[in-house]
């Protein structure tokens, strides 16, 4: 389909959420906290009273960080069949178990029941949208928009499409939820685990390697994060981290003298071979992602954020 | 040695920092800021204006944060040779560069010229005590304590000591990093880089591996982290993170119902067998760590930490 073919995403009114446990129901609190109407289904018994719950606790911090005009936590129903979430509404965002028959039939009841011209999202964290449409009528319209637990308050969602989706429906993805206030990753690929969860997960395995090795308790491995590396990382990514650990140099620095670092054993994630063609990407990327910050600058960000975000911390411990 | 061998640590009135760049510079910034005398020496013909330049530069940061009664920037003194940086001073951190050979002959020359009773703490990243120390004298009271840059502002502080280092110079290094106001971490055991960095080069080569085989960009994977998991990370470390992945059963509930997933290809890095050993030892540190603080507690710890460090970030993105 073309582009223009889907709603524009300034012209939203109503999201369908298919799923309202801790992931969907977060998204219907965003979604309401935006102004959108949210019509909503779920096969769980205690699915209404459980979301009225979490909209409740959410809305407190989705205040704080402002609400669109005419946003109400009460502009939500809970229907007691499918079809009622996935019409009259001009997209629709999936957040089922992750299971994969499940979300495999469950996309293609979805797809049958919805208004054809629309675009349906899957929170799934670990499945691609190729092994997930197999059962739907019209695949185009189903991508992935993965979000971060909680995703009323995590930006970050990424975005991609399966083998039969429609590009411009990723294309239309990526622009709603970047229009409702996401960071949107748009993948180009589908790649297992995306690309936050398989950097989060190459952590939690050499973690849990650690761990069950006796290298590490769980205290140790959390402290080291929270009161190491994890307080730079909300500021400046792994990559940008390591472009101010070249010193005036940045990465190309970094990367021309501590490359042979990447053969030690340190992990126990074997490096890629540091070729030129792959030095020159990582340090382009990162001269374009510092841009008209010089490295001092970053510093000062980096400082200034680091010394913000300890001191906010510990207020919220002392008032806890 | 016995521990009361060595100076007490709140008996400390001076510090020997042997190489004094960005890392040393910033060890002697912070002693200076908990009002301890600094004696420094670094071979490099510039190190004294530079280190009066990073003194200053971070000497807001440090008022900002709070400093100990008599502390000044101007309490450091840089020798002509090594020797005036190691005597009449009780601890000793030693930050040259990472370069093994010239670490091992160091050591060897600050253990020959400082008072026999103190702790020498080396900040190296990646090499063990054991490998360093081998032409030391006295290896006995030469420990690691591995820092983060900036180590002016980043708590943590890895101990650890190498085969010939005397369990109460380990012991005593620990307390003293803890008496100057630092997370300090002591392992039992020599592991390559330790913890932190173990759980950062995994995370970083997962990266590269990506950015290699073009399934992510530079910015990518900076995005993923900054805007997603990394806004968990300075209040809850990976483990408490997926404790609360796992809803009101925590991670017992996370590890016997995501378990699985540890098979699945979501990054180039295998995971451990998730033995019953395992999985318990993981369940009990994460009780553990959660203390008295139900899983409500948690999530409004986290949720009320995210919206602040996004909007101290935004603040500081803003000023800039």
């Amino acid at each position: 389909m073309s582009y223009d073919s889907y709603p524009a995403p300034a012209d939203v009114e109503a999201v369908g959420c298919v799923g309202i446990g801790t992931i969907g129901g977060g998204w219907a609190a965003y979604f309401l906290s935006r102004g959108y109407r949210v019509e909503a289904w779920d096969p769980s018994p205690d699915a209404e009273p459980k979301l009225r719950r979490l909209i409740e606790a959410a809305w407190p911090a989705l205040t704080e960080l402002g609400l669109a005009d005419g946003a109400s936590p009460d502009n939500v129903r809970v229907h007691a069949e499918l079809p009622g979430a996935v019409r009259n509404v001009q997209f629709v965002q999936e957040s089922a178990p992750e299971v994969l028959d499940l979300k495999r039939s469950l996309l293609a009841d979805i797809d049958a029941a919805a208004d054809p011209t629309i675009v349906v999202g899957s929170s799934t964290s670990g499945y691609s949208m190729t092994e997930m449409s197999g059962d739907a009528a019209s695949p185009g319209r189903l991508v992935v928009g993965h979000p971060f637990n909680p995703p009323y308050l995590i930006p970050l969602v990424e975005v991609v499409g399966g083998d039969r989706t429609d590009p411009e429906a990723v294309r239309w993805a990526a622009d709603w939820y970047d229009h409702i206030g996401k960071s949107v990753i748009a993948m180009d690929r589908e790649v297992p685990g995306f690309i936050a969860n398989r950097l989060q997960e190459a952590l939690w395995r050499e973690a849990l390697h650690m761990i069950d090795s006796g290298e590490a308790t769980v205290d140790q491995i959390d402290r080291a994060i929270t009161d190491g590396p994890g307080l730079r990382w909300p500021v400046q990514g792994p990559m940008l981290t390591f472009h101010l650990a070249g010193g005036e140099g940045g990465m190309a620095h970094m990367l021309d003298h501590f490359g042979p670092s990447l053969k030690s054993p340190w992990t126990r994630l074997d490096a890629p071979e540091l070729t030129s063609e792959l030095r020159d990407a990582v340090v382009a990327g990162c001269d374009d992602e510092a841009g008209d910050r010089s490295v001092a600058d970053l510093i000062a960000e980096r400082d200034a954020a680091i010394i913000a975000i300890q001191r906010v911390i510990s207020g919220i411990r002392e008032a806890a």
